[in-house]
């Protein structure tokens, strides 16, 4: 219940391998050039992090719209790094805590990390960390000045070293409340936007003839939709009408918010 | 008494049906085909999250005018999903909770269907949940923060489900603070503005006469009215005046705040 | 002393005639028909909820300008209702409650209430019960929470019902926070505006001679005063002059910041 | 000290003589007739609480600018009023007060007066009780509301009277926060403005010279000045020289912030 | 320690020699006749104190801009005053105090002076006392609070009396929040403006030849500077060159933040 | 771990050697005559502090934006002064510390230094120390109200002197908030804007040959860079290539947030 979530602030060691898994539903597609050069450069960094012996800390944000993959591509990154110690820090193991409390469980994994001799740790979602609501705008200047010096601080231990990936979707604040430059990196991550992006995706999936994925990806060229949403409209027709026909696709799409 | 009030934050398992019952104390009617998209949608959501194996965490948001039916039909498709662990969530069983009180009841709700293979869980009014006030405007952040966290969580356990149905009155706040697009799905809930509606739902009514009928429902041609409020008016009319005539039910309309 | 006043919260059953009565100290005169209009509607209320089965929570707002008559209108009317559990809910009770305090003592009452057949609370001065100020403005968030929830909770007793009347000053702010709309009905009380009205309350009074009352009722013509501003006027007056010259009741009228 | 001066709370009975000869060092001098006829109006209300059965709670607003003898003035009304209760409440005795303990300090006095068949209180500079700073503007809300309150509440006891005189200095933000009309008179006091003012004042000061009065009048016509700093001007002059020349005079009155 | 700072809020009695001493580190030069008039009115006003009846409370203000040696002045008039009871109230001893125990700690020092029948108490630096930030702006309101009654309010005892003297930067602040004219004097401390200003200053100072001395002076005219800057320019030049050539000078001076 | 964290405030005395050891990973290059000229009169403060028995306490501010080598110079300075007690203060070592707790810490690094006859303080990042955000603009009222009395007061104990470095990037805030001119001298620290600069921090870098140094520098010249991100983007740059071509060199430095 909600006292034991309190007491689970003190995590173990080594991976969490169900934890990233979860975050990775439906696996993932190198659906556009983009995607695919935001992830070459990650494992360049992973890499670096690895074998300089100068950058003893380094940390990357990806930042994208709502829905683009950033949570699965940030688990995919820090779960392929092989590192020995590798953790995600997320707002829904915090419901409830307090601001030093959140605090406090962060500052927890970075203390476990300094411990090991390569780490990864994503902060998903920082927005939501820093509890930011636009209208104000709120969020937690504690939390986001506990990020500020986490993200600064090098592993105290010799040839100690750690890698930090952070995700995000609104740049903009993140640039105004000057985190966005306290990361070393920054890359984007985009949503799909072209007729070729629609069908690398929507051809695989069962229910979807190729006449009708060729309709819905002519439908749908110009439009931007995150790929966690495409899934879901296509999870949400192929529920309701197998194979599914551009109609129903089209009023999943509109109850997912797009098109209105 | 208050401090007993207090110590009822322990939910217990099962459906709760009484608590429903009192939501729906005039039925449901199908006035109108807008009512009859949004009920049918929410019931294939409703089998989606339980037969799909890929969205094991569904939300949906019903969204409308004040008295537009959001409490009842809530309450109506939650009970009628047979679903084995269905609980409702309401400000009215938080009065003089702290924030963090409140949060912690929510919580629990949540950390109990968790338990279930198989949970709905109704929001009733989220403004409501979150202290919304629209001078300031003012909400509580932390409240917030905690159902952007709840509505993210996939159910820990393996095979576990749950469809979260939340209601609101104010959508346009509700996407400023980023709340809207935490719901999966988002569906709108019409009040009556044609005869035909008023006709479908006064008719039926003990006191109201035919001829009465057709005089008032012409006369509200037009104006929009919430479910809720036609019911309550029609309600006050027939206690002051059985058979209801058209004056006694335009000064009980006036004085429920319409046509002023 | 002040210590005792809060151990008082815990209220005793019945009605409290007293209170009730410090509240009306010139009776109740009908000096207009907008008067007689919204004490009768009132009254209607008051018979459909200890009628009718279907409304087992009405609540209602009596509005008006400084010093129109609120306090003692609702006292009258919840007095004359007869219902065996009356009672006033009033902020000078609360003289240096917490915010959480006041909650418990307003909830208090509802708990009560709802062990009744039939009951009657008076919200008296609800800008002073959630501590409005005009200027930011500023109140009390989680007081007006709580009389929003107390306001939609039907009472959970089987066939047990509530009439709540709310008085208040500013009908303009209450819509802004949209407590105007929690009320079921809403009822405007005016101020005496018409030579017609000054004569009907000041004929009656000691101290005032045919020709005074006719000069100051045409004098005052236009003007709009409040009744309880009126009878003060008149008492300051009669005190320091009798019988009562219209020079006099202008310099009382003016020091009690009418004419300025 | 410190602690003890919060020991202090509990107020004994009866006149606090020395109190209030404090706030009248120089006496009361009825420079203007706008002085007299203040005076005059608020000796009527003495008696009208003393005599009247129907308003056993009257309270008076005495205002006007810095050091227009506000203080002065209402202590030696209420001094003068022989009324076997008489009391001041004022800011300097709640330094370093929470707004909590100088609420219940102030309610104590009103529980105390509660208890006299004729009780008068002096709430002097009420901009400083509830803590008011222009920029802002910051104020205690815990504290207006109690003042609200307590202004509002008839004294429980049979036959008991309550008078309670006000000082403020910025009427204007008592309107705006409407506690100018919580009081049943208002009553303006002015500073001196015209020769004959200064005279009346001047003339009797040991060190002032006919002459001297003659010329300083003459100069200050028009300006407008505080009682309070036109004897604290010549208390100054004439220390520094004996007789007073206008020369030196004229400097203390800059040094006293007037005349720049 | 820090601990031990807190536990020192007591204070002794009788005069602090070392703590003026610190304060004044290079004596007092009366550079300017604005200086001397401002030196000579405080010493009139401690004389006023010392002989007249009728003001048992005195406060004066002393402000100028940053550096023109609010502090060393009230120190060295304090000092002089020959009181048997002086002090300083200055926020360097309140580090890390809340608002509360810094309210404590002012009281008690005007506590200790009310037993005493003569005693002069220096606020220095009010700004930093009332923690003033003019972004915002931002500032103490119970701090504040606390000072207007401490201004107000007469020592108790009988033939007791008090001087305060303060020092501000902004005198407008302290005049938008009122506190300006809680003082009963106010004085200007102006910066060296014109060459003779400077050399009065520059031409005892070691290591300033009379030709430098006459190129500085001249070089100066016009702008504004605080004393203290002036003599730290000074000192930082002797010590980079001596003797001092105008180009060192220049640059110490612009490293102070002058010529900018 | 993090409450190991809290109690480590009690500082040891002397060198903290390793700390200062990690904030210069590059050394110190001096790539042009700003740099030369800001360390100079850096070492004549230095000095000054040693020699001068005039100015107990100096403060020295250093501005420069992101990443222009505020922390590494500082460190550099202090380390290079030969005092007996040198410390860094920096935001990392207050994660989770409350407001009161970091006043507490850094006040007792003053504590401590007072007690040597010879101290340097470096006050690194003082945004964060404060907890400054952009947006609002938020900060610590009570930790900028300790550094602006840290700043002022000279170390009690006689012959004791202390100088302070603080480095930070606003210095237009910090002049808003007036803690500009809390520090007796303000120094700034440049960026590397011409090609010669870049050379001097190129060319002795493995992995960069003469012609892409040539090339580089060439392509940067106008464009301003700090000499942290420099040294990042060339690390980054050679990891993925060796010897480095232009292109990369590009890449990276866009991911690093330049040229966008
Ligand atoms: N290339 C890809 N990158 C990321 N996710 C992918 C990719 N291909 C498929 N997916 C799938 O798309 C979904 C992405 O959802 P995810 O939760 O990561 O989005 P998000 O950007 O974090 O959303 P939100 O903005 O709501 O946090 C996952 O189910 C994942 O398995
Ligand atoms: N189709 C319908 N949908 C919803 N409610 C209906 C319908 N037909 C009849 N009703 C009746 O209308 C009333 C709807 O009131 P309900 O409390 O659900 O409104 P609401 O939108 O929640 O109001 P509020 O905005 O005040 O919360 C109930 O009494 C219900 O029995
Ligand atoms: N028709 C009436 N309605 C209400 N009060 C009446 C009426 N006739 C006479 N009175 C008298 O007028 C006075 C009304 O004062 P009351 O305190 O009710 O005003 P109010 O509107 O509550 O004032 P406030 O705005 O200050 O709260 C009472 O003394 C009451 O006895
Ligand atoms: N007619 C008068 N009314 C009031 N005070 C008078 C009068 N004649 C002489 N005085 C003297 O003038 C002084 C008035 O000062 P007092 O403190 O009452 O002013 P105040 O308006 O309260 O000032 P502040 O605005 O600072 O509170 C007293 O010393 C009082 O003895
Ligand atoms: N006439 C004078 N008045 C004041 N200080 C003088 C005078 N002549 C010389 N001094 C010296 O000038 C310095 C004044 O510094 P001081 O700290 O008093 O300035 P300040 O105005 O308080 O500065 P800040 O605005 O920073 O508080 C002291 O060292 C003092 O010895
Ligand atoms: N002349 C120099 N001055 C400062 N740092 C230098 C210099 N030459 C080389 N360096 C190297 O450059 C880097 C400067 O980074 P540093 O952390 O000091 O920057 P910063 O201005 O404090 O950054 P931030 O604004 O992020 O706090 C260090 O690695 C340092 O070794
Ligand atoms: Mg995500
Ligand atoms: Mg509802
Ligand atoms: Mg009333
Ligand atoms: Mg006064
Ligand atoms: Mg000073
Ligand atoms: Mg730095």
């Amino acid at each position: 219940d909600f006292e034991m979530a309190l007491s689970e602030v003190k995590p173990a060691f080594g991976q969490h391998t169900d934890d990233f898994e979860k975050c990775i539903p439906f696996g993932i597609q190198a659906f556009s050039q983009e995607i695919t050069y935001t992830m070459d450069s990650c494992k360049s960094i992973i890499e670096q992090v690895r074998s300089s012996t100068h950058t003893p800390l380094m940390s990357v944000l990806v930042h994208g719209p709502k829905g683009c993959g950033k949570t699965a591509l940030s688990a995919h990154l820090a779960q392929g790094s092989d590192y020995p110690f590798v953790r995600r820090v997320c707002s829904d193991k915090f419901v409830g805590y307090s601001e030093q409390a959140k605090i406090a469980a962060i500052a927890n994994v970075f203390e476990d990390a300094y411990k090991s001799d390569l780490s990864c740790i994503v902060l998903d979602d920082i927005e939501r960390l820093i509890d930011y609501v636009r209208v104000g705008p709120r969020f937690s200047t504690p939390v986001l000045g506990a990020l500020f010096a986490l993200l600064k601080r090098p592993p105290p231990k010799e040839n100690s070293r750690l890698l930090v990936i952070g995700t995000a979707t609104d740049a903009s604040f993140l640039e105004e409340v000057e985190l966005l430059s306290a990361f070393n990196v920054t890359l984007p991550l985009p949503e799909l936007s072209q007729p070729a992006h629609y069908k690398a995706v929507l051809d695989p999936l069962p229910g979807f003839t190729a006449p009708a994925v060729q309709e819905i990806s002519a439908g749908l060229a110009g439009q931007r939709v995150g790929i966690k949403t495409l899934l879901l409209v296509a999870e949400m027709a192929v529920q309701r009408e197998n194979p599914v026909q551009i109609g129903v696709f089209k009023e999943c799409l509109q109850q997912c918010g797009l098109g209105l």
